[in-house]
């Protein structure tokens, strides 16, 4: 069934969700910081199996310049430099095996595809740490850290994104004037956080983004993991504001509101886990001039599957200039 | 938790259901007509946005010569003809998107992916009729003409199945002395019946195949589709006899126990819709001398997931002299 | 809980579906073909242990002419010609056991109980089989051959309804003058239809009819049967239009704007299966002059369940002019 | 799945629940206090609407002279003396709708279907009140009044049972010499008490029965109601010994071990409300030389359903010496 | 999820409920009965192993004089008169363990934690008989003896709360001048009525309460206990208006209206058992002139858990006059 | 249902999980280690308005010097110094309110429960952080830190609950000989591994414990947390071996043969959070010559709740020499 608002009120809704004071400064900080103790990345050719693709096992820099694991793949045939996607990944996941995702390297792309941090243990498997503690909190990551925005856990998380797409920029192997970031739902709101925060990113795909307008979303759906903050909250009654102002700090619609890169949103009627108003929040929010929203009335949290891949691969093709390439 | 025997007894373990007389005569004569109403396959190349990947939309002649569809993938920069990977979906699915399952061909093999008749609405999309009636059944394709193995779904399926190995021998594009069938669940038991009844494949692969010891699996599982059969038998109580008859023609036992070729079968114990005996038993029933096991201890339906990939495609370099190849 | 609008708004509640062009045209075309091909009904007499009812197994002539079963029964001690009852039954079953559903023989009316072409295995047995094949399709029937009206389940069930009005008058044990269609859900849906195609019917009961306003039931619901169109759009996101096209060539409403006998629905507050602006957008279409609506505001999809069946025969007493006879 | 012991086991299986001192002078004496107290039943007939069949809204003289009713039903047009079957009914149930379980009175019996008290408020309408306190219990009625036997809730029940039987036998329209009892679930069991209990009760038809073996089925399945006993013991550690004490006046083993008349149980394999090990115990225990077994080997509670009516229409006929009676 | 109207809205919603006539005579009536028949409280004193606080075991005259346990607890170390706290608990559960709900006798209160007849099976024991008889019910107490309120067990169990007040006046220990009603869920309904109808209650606290504006209350949820309403209304259709007017005799609302001492209500957004209006709307009716709303955004039942109790506390302590006092 | 063993063999069962080398060394370093970097606990007295208990805020060092907090409550009236109770508490709570567990202050002993770190968040409140990174994890902490025993999370925790005995025996209040530890679930493991690694513990009461027999455990049952283990070796699928060999570093096996204190172990048949082979083989492996095992066949996970709490007061009084005590 449909999950939010009807579809002529979600095309013209918005948040409310206010900005906390110092959400700029507390990004340049966390970004500045990462790049002052950031090293090259280290890359590692694996043997997969695979013939036409090439594959790396990448150990970049990310939040407070801890290492970060990612896998970067490219076609066997491409001649660099060439465009690439930096892709983030959904809850629980990792970058998991290097057999999975290959649509965006055998595109012709140099796909770099981040780990996340301390999960990778839900349905990919992930390689990185979480070298950080945690205050009391639920279960999942949700609540780590959540005491104040410099020890939450998405602070870190998506200070690693944006230090992916330097990265990848870094790379003799990527075309530093055509990177995008792509992801689907936390991995979407990974993108979200990269468009806004990167430098000069071409374009941002996010499909059915996680983690924006979250006060509404999260007294609308009983669905974890937007559920894991009303869990918290639930038995940390008093802490409800200090919960929602660092929430604030990691909301996509402030970053949305900062994307002027040309934008790809994707969003569900029947998504009980990212109800839709979330997303088309975001894309309401943002003053980008080359914005697409693709709506799929009958999905739950899949979204388009495929065929977002497909929109994702037809809209990269279109802003990153690699249309009819053929490596 | 474990869904069935200990491991030491699963490695023991043989089916006692019978194989009905006549077997091999039934798949003789549907595998003749199929045959003799054959036509050449007809391959369209499609634009998917991939360049490292080519991509045909195929229709060949399956039972009784009816169009079964599927996705021909190959390297594009490979020369033929390939080794080939005959690959069969599980239950509820279809072919899918032509964005998926990229790995076989990634890996260098020319890779036909076969629709399954009238299913491809359930977790992929598929696009192949199932031209035929069907007698009172339950919901899902378990019990559609389970009246008599003439009428019975899984005899025009498992026809389809043989019939695409013989379509991929057909082809330019595949070197018709090294090809492999390979599928999961439903499809893992697609590639036994074919590693039985077709025509010289070199290696099979079956992970987590269903439909193996199929009297024991319904007693034991309350989990679909196994539990289709159940549902029908609840209803249906006079038939329990012709119906166990009628099953015991498309046993994975009774196909393993003609695989002569590499076999490689993957299982879990903690697999509730495939539980382990089943598995075991397709594995402990076949004469193959070349014959691995893969089990997983602590898994699900899900097996070994890209494992079991990556394990594929270490056994199919083996067996089909690719080890090595880089297009 | 309440599933759908409040009750004063339901009572008003009208729906929006179109009436799809040509939508006489198709039924009129499918009912010609049908009444081409139909042969008389065979009646062959059953021992149920039964002394005062009598009972035959019934086949009959229905969508191009195929064979449709059904149970006839009469009291043991009436004259005929009797008034008729046909019946139609919910969703996954089939005619049942001939000692179910006794009331209407025991009150005196000549009841045909028609089977449902491939259903029949889930609550109660059927014997009637679905003689035409199916594209991609989700478990169950109600996206059997959804690509196109010509094809869909529901153009074939419907018209059997339709033929099983045609084969009751046939009978000499009914009079022709006298006959009512009546069914629950599903069968509440063919009542509907064959109260509105069949030749002259005197008296609709449709109780929680299923099938009515569908595109806003399948969004205001998870619940199955509905929801296996969503699960079939979910897969098949490029349908979306051509299938509810498809559904509107069925949808009860439109077959309720064109009864004008006398019609008794039922409807619950509580239904989640069947939310109750499907049945009133139904009641509320149908011109009739001597329309009730029985509403059951604590009521799940049971309805009424026996009270619903003693307003039934009150309904059918009063517009059979069979008040008051005692066989 | 299979809820309990292999068949080839069950076939053999006894119950060691100890039959408590005093079990047949506590029924004795329950009984004779009824008998003391009884008044002749009271009979008003009813318009149904049904014209085959006559109906009477009964109330007799249940447990401690107690009102308890009931529906009496017999063929329009049968001379009396009839030969009579007394119905018990599954738990949370009534008598239900005079529409309702027509399939007895239409099979040419006085069909005598008894209220059970206090209950009828689950699937099917009652009239009966439970006029008796209780101590602390779980919701149900399987806790209440579990402090003794004489104030627990199936004393009363089983008593109202056996003064059914009187209750038929002392109607005009009833052979006292052809009477037998039946029901299914909660019904099965008291069938088997009033089969052990009541005076001459010609065959007995318990379906499923409930209650039977009960200490070790209340510790292989997790159902309700058996849980229910379960629930209590939860809180009540301290009454173990004592609420065993008590369910062993009321076990069906010892009412079946007194069973001489005919006898037919049904149970099936996939049951998990009444684990087939009950049934099979009772039956075991039976001394009765005319008994049969229907076993269902892929049906869970509802057991045969229809089968079983049908077998108990031929085994009552067989055993009321009414085969072949029309009436 | 939010289970009920936005917060602005509940802050001045008004239940529609209709106050019966003759709603205050016969709680009067009733009281006065079991005054009359009332009895002094017996106290035996228990050795619990706490040294801090002494602990009876207590009995004294409830509804028509009935016996009714509690237990009685206070500091071993303070001297009496004490102000005094009457307890009472949630649906399912009884006095339970004497080593619980130590906090308000070690806070200082006289602590008398009334059982409830015939529950005490749940969560916690209980040893109070509900002596009477039921008519048909559905499992659980909210339809026991539903046919009229003097049969109504709510009728019973609301005059044992007034006459806890009245006990707890009669003792020793107990200064008659400082005594508050507590409980929450159904133990906040039963402290509305005792609020309502005791004499001289200095102090309510009313946690998240339960039988609150019930007609509305039992179309928002499908939890139990409310939902048992439901399943019983569902099966005796006809009774519906009669059993609202029972209803209408205990609903909070009405007593809430009744109450000019100091009230403390708590409710939750989130909670599904008791959705939020009908604490609101009980808040809305009183008329006291010292009342608090303690409200918990993201909880569900549990409330405000241990922090509604130290809000009691604080309530009690202000409004009982004891702040500051220790023992 | 039972889960597990049958009761007798349970009474003789006996684990195989083996112990690792290097088992005493790691525990001793940790140990060791947290002592050299300990401080004197911080006590910080807070009004709870409670008048005959007095509550202390504590601030302790556990795990590499962290401060870890508790609650401290002694009765009010009482001289010190008194033997002591530090409690532990179970899975995803924390040290709560100091409103709730009363009993063992007000039964005459200093009473420490203390924090969990990092937890705090499910049931109870919790203040403590887990100052420590986490590699790839599934949400909750069964798995966090799991890739060697040096980081894993259990390493932290029994540390913390060691170094709680130390900073108990530090204070004024507390009589250094007379000291005991208890819990139950996760706080009934915590008390195993004290019982075997603090000095001088002189009682151990382990309710239901949890974590032991692991490699059994996590293959019995599907609930969680057990699962949590399940669902990271789903995933990481070759870390089987190296993650068992952490687990048996904490395996409550192994802290039970160690311990010769009197042990009181609690357990229910019904348990399937914490199968009862656990709790049987940790009882069976102590060598204690002073151990009562308390069984309760018809409970679930929460064993005998207040009778466990009423037995371990009893047996807490005879083994620290504080029977009859009355402060």
């Amino acid at each position: 069934m449909f999950t939010d608002l009807p579809e002529e009120q979600l095309r013209g809704y918005r948040s409310t969700v206010p900005e906390p004071e110092g959400f700029d400064a507390f990004w340049r900080g966390s970004i500045a910081v990462a790049r002052e103790r950031a090293v090259a990345p280290r890359l590692t050719e694996v043997d997969t199996g695979l013939t036409a693709i090439r594959t790396w096992d990448v150990e970049f820099s990310g939040w407070n310049g801890q290492p970060i694991r990612a896998w970067l793949r490219a076609p066997a045939h491409a001649e660099g430099p060439l465009p690439a996607v930096v892709h983030y990944v959904g809850y629980g996941g990792g970058r998991g095996s290097a057999l999975d995702e290959l649509a965006y390297s055998a595109a012709g792309y140099a796909h770099l595809l981040m780990d996340t941090r301390g999960q990778g243990s839900g349905w990919s498997e992930g390689a990185t740490p979480d070298d950080f503690g945690t205050g009391p909190q639920a279960p999942g990551v949700m609540t780590r850290g959540i005491g104040s925005i410099e020890t939450y856990y998405y602070g870190r998380f998506f200070t690693d994104a944006v230090m992916a797409v330097d990265a990848a920029r870094s790379l003799d192997l990527v075309d530093g004037e055509r990177i995008a970031v792509h992801g689907g739902s936390q991995g979407g709101a990974a993108a979200l956080a990269a468009g806004a925060l990167a430098d000069d990113v071409r374009a941002v795909v996010a499909r059915v983004p996680f983690l924006c307008d979250i006060p509404r979303a999260i007294t609308i759906t009983d669905a974890k993991p937007f559920h894991e903050i009303v869990e918290y909250l639930a038995v940390h009654r008093g802490e409800i504001a200090s919960v929602l102002h660092v929430l604030s700090h990691i909301d996509g619609v402030h970053f949305a509101s900062r994307i002027t890169a040309p934008l790809l949103v994707t969003a569900a009627l029947m998504d009980a886990v990212v109800p839709p108003s979330g997303p088309f929040a975001a894309f309401n929010a943002s003053p980008s001039s080359a914005k697409d929203l693709l709506l799929h009335p009958y999905n739950g949290h899949e979204g388009g599957g495929p065929e977002d891949t497909a929109a994702a691969l037809a809209f990269l093709a279109r802003h990153l200039g690699s249309e009819g390439t053929r490596a």
